[in-house]
């Protein structure tokens, strides 16, 4: 059986788990004061070029999401979202149990335009209404998106512009950044997204560790006793060296890019051999996740051997599924795929 | 320099590390459906004498505490805890984050005391205002406590019977659960807890882990779609493997008990150390976690070389101060550590 | 000037005051348990056909969405309403606020359809992932809607069997439920929407109080320690008469119906008026609210003597207006208005 | 039957209910941005000697200290309160439900201890995991107290010092405010409270009005977009006008004092009978509310004919009841009284 299920199937990168090994015996303060937390902290900051960032460790996605954006957001406020985004449908309802409305727009393959961002946010000010409306407090935004696509630096010049037009922050969601910021198709850096957002996160639990993620606050702007905040919402980890020892692994040697290339690249792979098949593409991704269009025939027979993600009906013959290759994923995978298709 | 500081301070027991070496290039179905997990709960089921229990895992001690509490009240109702206790003071308002009041009652060193409950309820239902009034609805304790005492067998039945008397559950957070359950003075086992408690949790971060918690619901009343409850604060693990791997260890041959009973055995040592050279203790705790009162400058010789915990101001000329052992307290610190006092 | 603004421009209808001046000076006990508030209760289960069901009073509109959907769902639960719905956009995130989500569908002139939502609801539980997903726990309809329409007899069965079948409740926002139920167009009598919905509350406010929502849970099903619920929710009346002496003045003799329906007249000749003079709607209300479209220029000129709402903008030269009528408006009221169009 | 029962038992004063029935055909905008509300307004910054206040009308105190507390608070902060305090224990966790801890301290009679305040402020920022904790981020009190006490001019000065120093504000609930004002015994000023105090509110529902306190913020700093903050919690009236008036009324020839007057000249006497039958006080209070030991079988015999609160049990013979008196009290309640006792 091989697996294209999720970015997330595998364990550690062998390197992140020696670093986890060899630092296993030392005894080390907890909550994320230790040397290996600021270090890392120290080695994003400079990948980022954001000398002035501040930057913590949180467990997951859905976590950091609600942290931060309950951490950002006046207690009016909600947070603009695409209708597809992680925060609007599969995080449970984690936003709203912070107490904030998720301003959910219409988007376009799973990104928002900066045009109805801004019609939104002329619109709301202009109505008569709005003290009896939740305020837009915050543009959140994936990047990659649920769907692989990625905004282009222009589109993220724009919703920046906006936000900071609207005096709000832009925040993007980079649970998969590492697969976004190697695809060819970027035309962004990990310093490009420091310079244009106010605040987002490494993903890390998708890119070669056990767990973590690492939010940047990229200019000296991280909400006061923000340890308290993450602390209040069951956030911080005792032990929180495994953050730190982990993300000082990825940024070491630029592992984390390296590893994020090797996915694309095997990406790259598997869209070609799909397409020599003859299949067809729910849409174009240039990252990580591929959505095909399969007979549903052929994804029953598939099935038998191969784990792969099911997306969406497509017709009454036809589904939309999901391959997700990770820095686990192993050329001779790609093989054994092609034999099957 | 040697460091009881306090039971998180090293990483993982070698055995729980190993663990994870090996299950780290498997491919896994993610969110704690893994083999791992499902192996863990059945151990765990079977070392609480529990076979209807069911079992989940967290990640830490305040976020457990925050999900098994919020998830069991009433909107409508608070959580009964002594004031000393870790919801009441040092989780950051944990708690009442998920709405919730902490009712907290005056205890002795650490422990609640079951005629101190009773009356507690009895009077709430007899006061004629009560509907105005948080509704008490569950009764947590710490065992060991916050002072490293312990509840009698006989006091756990008579909070577990005035607890079913006034139908609430009785939950128990076992940060330390191993380190009291191998003390020489605990007159209850596992199964007794899980006999006596509705819901409690066995402590992995502290017990060998680098982070997990896993929570028993003794008797099939785990509160519905927990699993959307604990993704919904942000709880939920995509690689909840990390978790199952690691108390699969931990349940495994009894390590569990094992590195417990060594942090005991290390706890005994050290009082015995500090009795002979004739220092006084704050209270008598029968667990790992032993608090001396130190002579100012003596504290001040000690920290030169040894790590250990502030606890409180004692009087003008003398500390409060905390020694922790674990399952990686080494004799060979104990041998420093007599040198040195 | 005269006002067609809304129905809440007024204070009470004289009858409603007269009840508050004669019980004025009586000496009750508090928060709702007074004669007046239990003859209130019994003469409105009474007019709902309802003898089983439970009435509570409460003070407004937002008030009463927030307490009742927080107290009815479950904890991974949210409320299905409108995109247009009022807790969807008017209510400043007062149900998020709860900690619940709006699970919001594209509507029909402010109605739900009820294929919609059947479908999401068939969908959501065929979704494999739906367990990271905010349960659907209820459906909200407002009645009539915030654009003045109803839903039919037939509309509000197929509701209530959906719901039926999916074992969640219909919740029905009757703000202006006296104005709905008077319609002309009406085919539902109060018994019905007993008798169709699980909970719905009948609007004071907007209907001849001068502030009072009456919530009635159409079968002994109201949520346990509902008084608690409310009272911590900052929405308990010490003296808990004010609602009750209001509801007792409204349900007696049928005044609420009757100056319900004054205002259906009202808005009929104010429909008849617009139609007559050549203007066009913006929709076919049935209710007291009407929505029209007016030239700029001639909105520009009535309001120098008219107050009524603006709605939006409809193209570059007119604009949708709302004219609102209610027991408060005067025959002649409309012949001034009939000079200024 | 006679009534002590407590100072919300009568309707509206005569002068208020006059202001109401005036008023009642006006068409006026809502949400509290009518004309009586702004004159209202006006009237209490004059009577505050506090130019620069902002004036808020809202409905009950529990909704108000809730909406205050929580609309001044940081998310990671808890309000001190005293363990007697109504926001500690009868509003049902209404404070909680916004997500904040009430940080209970011991008082005396009803009062904390301005050093008690103090040392608490002092230990918390010493303690080295204070970051672990609920930060204080407010002082609250009640003037007068649940039991009728009252703080001196010296030991508000001293809470507003000590606020001052910390930086956090001073919130007097005021939920009796006239009666306190009125007190023999009290020797501060409303203006003087505006200047000690950073918030507090003016009680209406007590003092005469059918529902309704007035928050003042004594000096420009009312939260941003409270209006928006007030209707998310459910707690912004349509007909704000029903506040406004009314506190126009109380604050139009200083009828607020002169009826809180009123009321101490009849708690005065009231005092003075029980003291001349030789009853015993359980506390001395110098307002409306007194504390009286009374044997349990005078209660009962009392009871036939005369309404009052049941406080707690003093020993086995002897019960604490509490008499109030109000702006209502009449003369001849008194006499009947004397007769009784």
């Amino acid at each position: 059986m091989i697996s294209f299920e999720s970015d997330y199937s595998a364990g550690a990168h062998p390197l992140v788990l020696q670093h986890i090994i060899e630092s296993n015996m030392e005894c080390l303060p907890g909550y994320g004061s230790d040397v290996y937390c600021k270090r890392a902290q120290e080695k994003i900051r400079e990948a980022c070029g954001c000398p002035d960032g501040e930057v913590f460790f949180l467990t997951g996605g859905t976590q950091t999401n609600a942290v931060v954006i309950a951490s950002m957001l006046q207690e009016y406020e909600g947070v603009i979202a695409a209708r597809t985004g992680h925060v609007s449908i599969h995080e449970a309802g984690a936003i709203e149990n912070t107490g904030h409305k998720v301003l959910e727009l219409d988007g376009k393959d799973g990104k928002l335009e900066p045009e109805a961002v801004e019609a939104y946010l002329r619109d709301f000010y202009q109505d008569e209404n709005h003290e009896h409306m939740v305020f837009p407090g915050m543009v959140y935004i994936t990047w990659p998106t649920e769907y692989g696509t990625l905004y282009t630096r222009r589109e993220l010049e724009q919703l920046a512009e906006v936000c900071h037009r609207f005096d709000i922050p832009l925040y993007l969601d980079g649970a998969r950044l590492g697969y976004g910021l190697m695809s060819r198709e970027a035309d962004v850096t990990l310093a490009d997204i420091a310079d244009l957002c106010d605040v987002f996160y490494i993903g890390g639990t998708k890119v070669g560790a056990l767990c973590g993620e690492a939010v940047v606050f990229t200019g000296k702007q991280m909400p006061g006793h923000f340890l308290t905040l993450v602390k209040r919402r069951g956030a911080l980890l005792a032990k929180g060296r495994l953050l730190g020892v982990q993300f000082d692994a990825l940024f070491t040697d630029a592992l984390y890019f390296a590893i994020s290339r090797h996915a694309i690249d095997m990406a790259e792979a598997l869209r070609e051999l799909f397409r020599e098949k003859g299949y067809r593409f729910y849409l174009e991704s240039p990252t990580n996740q591929q959505f095909i269009i399969l007979d549903n025939q052929k994804m029953e027979e598939l099935k038998e051997q191969v784990r792969f993600g099911f997306w969406e009906k497509f017709d009454e013959t036809h589904t939309v599924v999901r391959f997700v290759t990770s820095w686990s994923t192993a050329p001779e995978d790609l093989e054994k795929l092609r034999e099957l298709l």
